[in-house]
């Protein structure tokens, strides 16, 4: 056996051990009887750990080093690349660093959720206070001498940068907020859904639209959970989504979403299979899928006219009488101070918020103890209001609390990823309106599919993007998706 | 931290490994994509080896050697009685043979269920040959010179050997056969219960059902699958059962069945979790729960009148008028050939019949070519008419094409024990009969907990249960009992 493939049987195996990892945490938030949690602990405990020692075996770098990459072909090269990245990275933290972090930010989650419902920050800061500390410290020996921030970021979106993200971001911002307004302030305002809607009916209609977005129900399931999420690669890729009596919507577009999350997973040659390549290739690839799915096409004029027709004939009439009426009632705006419940023309302002909050925390130009100040002082610059409790501002997400700095700016990526290859997709096979009307995706996902997903992890991030748009993708094919699209809606 | 502290750190990881591993094979059969099948024979596969290596992690032999037990206390003394005779087996059969019957045994698998499909024995003889030869190889390792089987045996039940259980199935056989002739000759009949059930009325009630036995869903929960099975210790300890819409005492006295192993490992003191103690001792033991709930306490006149009203309430009329016909219903005899679903009379006789063939198979004194032979001739004895094809036959289980020799007379061990259970409880509390026509097991389950189920694995098997008798466990109870139950429901 070549040194190649003996690192491969047992990066293989370490594959199927996180498969096994992530389908536990599945389980936990589905079908785990809630008496289980402190048993779940220490299993998932003791999975972690021997992933890590796997992780870390300094097999892994022997067979790096002895193997010459001259002999391989593209796919071997590009596993290659990613294990020996994720070597680099784990062996550079030292273990004590490493296991601190997870046990403050395991304690600092309960914490946060504790202050969150008291609306606290002062409770939390401290907390906050030294899990910057510690990513400070991880980035550092991280980043060798580099940028403390972009040594996170490349976590989530390797190759990205803070600088590249700012630049991309302040491009975004002025238009998004100049367009938020005019809508807002637009004499023409769609009308929202109303009505009650039964919840077991919603779940039907749920599967029957990942069915419509290419979603492969003998490796998956849908299930209901707290937070909609997808989980797994290569054969068993499980979505999840949630209902409200009163909101339909968040049911399905949270399906469709998981549901480009997860039709990567299931559209990545199968050759990849439990291999670094099996898998998507970041955080803005990922969200790059789900939001094409959820917004360029499932919130499209066409799509959401067949979706009109469903609910009609599921629920009966509605509350909104035509189909143009219901492409405004699911696109309409809404303010809040939510990100999770923001609408496409808002969402990115909750992101760019907290990547330029993050960056400074990171950078040491924000001090943890400022962060409640600087949090609301920047969303009335955005959003023209001001924050009016904790949990509806720097409080309402958990990221921080577990550590993931770097996590939030590849929401915004995936969006420009998506406007760009939206603007190449219909370049290449042209407008899907009539299609989609009729409730038929298989042009669209195909295309992504062919173009993106099959992909896995052969092509570094921006690179498969760049591939699939045949340009270099940029926030313009997005900026100008979203004003003609609300223009249209609002009249402007 | 002393060597016994280091030891149990890493013994509870296992432990907890373990129990993810058990968690998959839920997965597997209850919520699992269809097409996720060959990825995770993957998973098991890495699973399987941590797990191996850890089992044969030359520390633990360190750590055994290091510690003194004159040190311990009766729960340390009894861990390490689990954990050296767990290493001390795994470390006598080589890693070739390990894996060589892994792989063999695997693929009999297949063999079988395309053999039992067919019924043709003939097809799978010679890879159950190839299964005996290398289990007896395996019991050669273990046994040290001792009996083989009793080295298999030693595997689901420590202790036990193929002598003693010889002895008590020689005492059982002709009571049973006369009892079956008698019961099945006599005028009085029964009559079976007809009638359609709706399933999902059914999952109702087997819910209702399990708590009626003290199942704490908390901690649980019950799902459909192909085959009813328990699974996982602790906190997490789910099961399953079945349902069809003509025979709903399937489905309820599986589900009972599985609630009584089920039981047991919620039972077990909770300082155990995730050591050897916090699982149940033997299969003999486990057994003898899993049949006490069902039969001693589920069938009882008592319960079965409780049930009559349940079904009644559920069902409307039902085809037997009155609480005693209804009993007679749930306990007819009925003449076949499939273990599996023998009644409480003749299922030992199934088990018997296995167990003399197996013992002769590893003995060498029986060849496998002339199995299909000896056990049709041994039915032909011992229940008065022939196998009609090899699926009736010796065909019918899973057990001996993946390597389970020594585990079927754990069944019946598991009854007699079930029998001096029963004799012991009503001689310390009393006779439960007017609490459980009220669906009230609180007593009786209350009893078996505090007697047997809390001790987990502190004392050895047959100690547990004689501890609990107050007498030496013997098949007198449980044939004194059947003779009266069936005696009196067949007017003999």
């Amino acid at each position: 056996m070549s040194k190649y493939d003996e690192l491969m049987t047992f990066q293989r195996q370490t594959e199927a051990l996180g498969e096994i990892a992530g389908r536990l945490g599945w389980d936990q938030e589905t079908v785990m009887p809630q008496g289980a949690a402190p048993q779940r602990a220490e299993e998932m405990g003791a999975m972690e750990e021997v992933l890590h020692s796997r992780r870390t075996d300094p097999r892994v770098g022997d067979w790096l080093d002895a193997i010459d990459e001259a002999t391989l072909d593209d796919v071997g090269r590009a596993n290659i690349r990613h294990i020996r990245r994720a070597y680099e990275r784990v062996s550079r933290v030292p273990i004590e660093l490493a296991s601190k972090l997870a046990r403050v930010t395991s304690a600092a989650q309960g914490s946060w959720a504790k202050a969150r419902a008291a609306d606290d920050f002062a409770a939390f800061s401290p907390v906050l206070e030294e899990v910057v500390t510690l990513k400070r410290e991880e980035a550092a020996a991280l980043a060798d001498g580099g940028d403390l921030y972009d040594a996170l970021l490349d976590d989530y979106e390797p190759g990205a940068t803070g600088a590249g993200l700012q630049a991309m971001f302040d491009a975004m911002r002025p238009r998004l907020v100049a367009l938020r307004d005019e809508a807002m302030g637009a004499d023409h305002q769609p009308v929202a859904l109303s009505g009650r809607f039964d919840e077991k009916t919603q779940m039907k209609m749920a599967r029957k639209l990942a069915r419509n977005f290419g979603y492969n129900m003998k490796n998956g399931r849908l299930d209901r959970a707290v937070h909609p999420f997808s989980s797994g690669s290569g054969l068993d890729v499980r979505i999840t989504t949630r209902t409200s009596p009163t909101d339909p919507f968040n049911c399905f577009y949270s399906t469709i979403h998981e549901t480009g999350h997860a039709a990567y997973e299931q559209g990545i040659d199968p050759d990849y299979l439990l291999t670094p390549l099996g898998q998507g290739v970041s955080m803005g690839v990922h969200e790059s899928q789900s939001r094409i799915y959820e917004n360029q096409i499932g919130r499209s004029r066409g799509f959401s006219a067949y979706l009109f027709g469903l609910m009609q004939h599921s629920f009966g009439d509605l509350s909104v009488g035509d189909a143009d009426a219901f492409y405004g009632a699911v696109n309409k705006l809404h303010a809040g101070f939510i990100r999770t419940e923001a609408d496409e023309v808002q969402y990115n302002l909750h992101v760019l918020l907290r990547f330029d909050l993050e960056r400074q925390m990171i950078a040491g130009t924000l001090a943890v103890a400022d962060l409640e100040e600087a949090w609301n002082s920047q969303f009335r610059a955005d959003f023209g209001y001001g924050v009016n409790k904790a949990s509806n501002g720097c409080l309402q997400d958990v990221h921080w609390s577990v550590g993931l700095f770097g996590y939030f700016p590849t929401y915004s990526l995936g969006n420009v990823y998506a406007g760009s290859l939206m603007k190449a997709l219909v370049a290449d096979i042209g407008d899907q309106e009539a299609a989609l009307a009729d409730g038929d995706t298989t042009n669209a996902t195909g295309w992504l599919r062919e173009n993106v997903q099959r992909h896995g992890g052969l092509y570094k991030p921006a690179e498969v993007i760049e591939l699939a748009c045949g340009f270099q993708p940029d926030v313009t094919p997005l900026l100008d998706y979203l004003e003609a699209k609300f223009g249209e809606i609002y009249r402007l």
